[in-house]
C-alpha cells in the first residue's frame, strides 16, 4: 500500500494540478435544476448537495488532485445530509480524485478511535462509512488524542492535516499566544508536529502528517514550509477569501510538490457571475486558477 | 425561554441531582437482547444503540438532571448511527432530561454556523436535526469560531461547554504550554472565557458558557471554579475513570449548582460486573453515586 504523500502527489502529476476543489455546498448558491421538483426539505436539499458535488467532480475530475468536503454543511441537514456526504466522498474517490474530509474532529482515546474508524476506516481493514484519504483534525488535545489517526497513516496509507494556524480573527486567542521561552504556541505546536511525523506513512521525503495553514498569510506559509519541510501543507483560502496564485507558487518552484491550494466559491460558485453554466464556470475557473500557481 | 442554567438547575433541583449520564454505546458491552435477533451489521448495532440509551433513559430519567451523548460512538457506525443518535436525543428531551451533544465541534464563520444550526437549531428557529440543549466545543480556533454557538445561548436558551483543559497525557501539549508572562495556556484560556461569558444567556449568576474540566485535577478545579464563578462546569471522569465523590462534592457545598458530573462506565456497564439487569444496575449506580456526592 502506498503512503499518503506518494498517492497525492501521484494524483498531482498526473493531472499537472495543485487544486483541491473546496465542496461547501449552500442551499442558495445552487442551481435550480439540482433540486427534485419544487422541494426543499431536507431530503432535497441533500440529494440537490449530492448532485451539486457529482456535476462537479465529474467534469472537474481531470483538473483536480483532491476533494475537500467540509461536513458541517452535509451535518446540518442530518440524516439525509451525512448519506449525500458518504456518497459524494465515495464518488470522488472512485472518480480517482484524492478525498479530503474536512472534519476538524477532536477526542481523546476511545472516542478518537471511533471517528478514526468513521472517517478513515478500521484498523481490522472495515471500510469507514464516511472513509476519505485524509482528514482535517484539531490538534487542541493534544498528541495521544491523534494517534488513533496516525496509526491509520501508517496501517491505512491514509493521511492528516492538523490546524496549525488559521486566518480568521480568533487564532490570536490560542494559538498566537506568546509562549515563555519564545514564538507563538503555534510555533510550538509546528515543533510537535515535527516530532509526530516519524509516526505516519512516508515516502520520497514527505511525511503522512501535514498541516492546514491559509494562504493570507504568504509570508508565514514560506516560514512554516521551511519549518516543517516533511509536512504536505493543506492550504484554503484562495480566490473568495483573498490569497492569490502568487501567494502560493514558490510552493512548487522546480517541480509538483504534495501541497494542496484548496478553493471553494470561486470554483463551485464564480458560474454565477460570469453567467455560465455550471460546468462551464467550474472548467474556466480551476484553469486560471492552475495557470495562476503552476505559470 | 429561561436561560440554560436556569433550565439546567430546575432539572437538578427537581430530582435532587448533579449526575450526567454519559451515553458512550459500544458494541460489545451492550446487552445481547437489545440486537435485533441475531443482526450485528451497522443497522442492527444502531439499533442496539438506541434501546440501550432508551432502557437506560426510561429508568434513570428521575435520577438524573441529564445526558451526555457522545456523538463519535454514533458516528462511527454511519447514517443509520447518527438516526440513533437524533432520536436518542429526542427520547432524552421529551423524558424531561437536559441533553448534552459531546460533539467537540469547532471551525469558522459559515461553517461554524452550520454546526450550531445542526445542534443547537437555527436561529430563524428551525429546529436543528441533532437538536441538543447544550453542546461541548473545541475552542482552538478562538471566540470568533465560537459565535454562532453563543448567539443560540442567547437566542434559544441553549448552553456550551469549552474544553478548557483535559486530563489525557496530551493535554500537557498545547494547554498546559507556559505563556509569556506568567500562566499556562489553559488558564489563559479561562480568562477569554470570563470575557465572552457576556454573551451567552444568564440567569442567578450563571452564564450559558460554561467550561469542561476532568475531575481527575481536584485542585484545579476548585481553583477554576473559583476562577470563573459564572461558569456551569462540565466534569467528565466519575467512576471509572478514577475521580470519586468526594473530589466534586464542594462543588455543592450549601445548596444545588448548575454542575454537572458525568458518568459513563459506572453507570452504564456496572450491570455486567454485578451479576444485575441493565436497568436495576443503573440504578444502583446513580443512587450510590448521588450519596457519594452530595452527602
Amino acid at each position: 500500500m502506498n503512503s499518503y504523500p506518494e498517492r497525492l502527489l501521484e494524483a498531482m502529476k498526473r493531472k499537472s494540478s495543485p487544486v483541491a476543489l473546496g465542496l461547501d455546498p449552500r442551499e442558495d448558491l445552487i442551481p435550480g435544476d439540482c433540486f427534485p421538483a419544487g422541494k426543499r426539505d431536507p431530503s432535497a436539499v441533500a440529494e440537490a448537495f449530492f448532485c451539486f458535488g457529482k456535476r462537479l467532480l465529474k467534469v472537474l475530475a481531470p483538473h483536480i488532485a483532491a476533494v475537500k468536503l467540509q461536513i458541517a454543511f452535509y451535518e446540518r441537514l442530518g440524516v439525509p445530509g451525512l448519506e449525500a456526504y458518504g456518497r459524494t466522498m465515495r464518488l470522488a474517490r472512485e472518480l480517482g480524485v484524492i478525498a479530503i474530509g474536512d472534519i476538524k474532529r477532536g477526542d481523546i482515546g476511545s472516542t478518537s478511535e471511533a471517528y478514526a474508524d468513521a472517517h478513515l476506516g478500521g484498523l481490522d481493514g472495515r471500510p469507514g462509512p464516511f472513509e476519505a484519504d485524509a482528514v482535517t483534525l484539531n490538534p487542541w488535545l493534544g498528541g495521544d488524542s491523534l494517534e488513533p489517526f496516525f496509526a491509520r497513516c501508517r496501517e491505512r496509507g491514509k493521511g492528516v492535516y492538523l490546524l496549525l494556524h488559521t486566518s480568521n480573527p480568533g487564532s490570536a486567542d490560542l494559538q498566537e499566544l506568546a509562549a515563555e521561552g519564545g514564538g507563538r504556541v503555534y510555533e510550538r505546536l509546528a515543533g510537535l508536529i515535527a516530532g509526530w511525523q516519524g509516526k505516519g506513512g512516508e515516502s520520497g521525503g514527505y511525511s503522512a502528517i501535514g498541516a492546514v495553514l491559509g494562504a493570507t498569510f504568504p509570508e508565514e506559509l514560506r516560514s512554516m514550509r521551511d519549518r516543517l519541510p516533511r509536512a504536505p501543507l493543506l492550504v484554503p483560502g484562495y480566490g473568495a477569501q483573498g490569497a492569490k496564485g502568487r501567494d502560493v507558487a514558490f510552493l512548487y518552484g522546480d517541480g509538483m510538490r504534495p501541497h494542496l491550494i484548496a478553493a471553494s466559491r470561486s470554483l463551485a460558485f464564480g458560474y454565477r457571475d460570469k453567467g455560465l453554466s455550471l460546468e462551464d464556470g467550474a472548467i474556466a475557473a480551476v484553469q486560471e486558477m492552475k495557470m495562476e500557481i503552476l505559470g
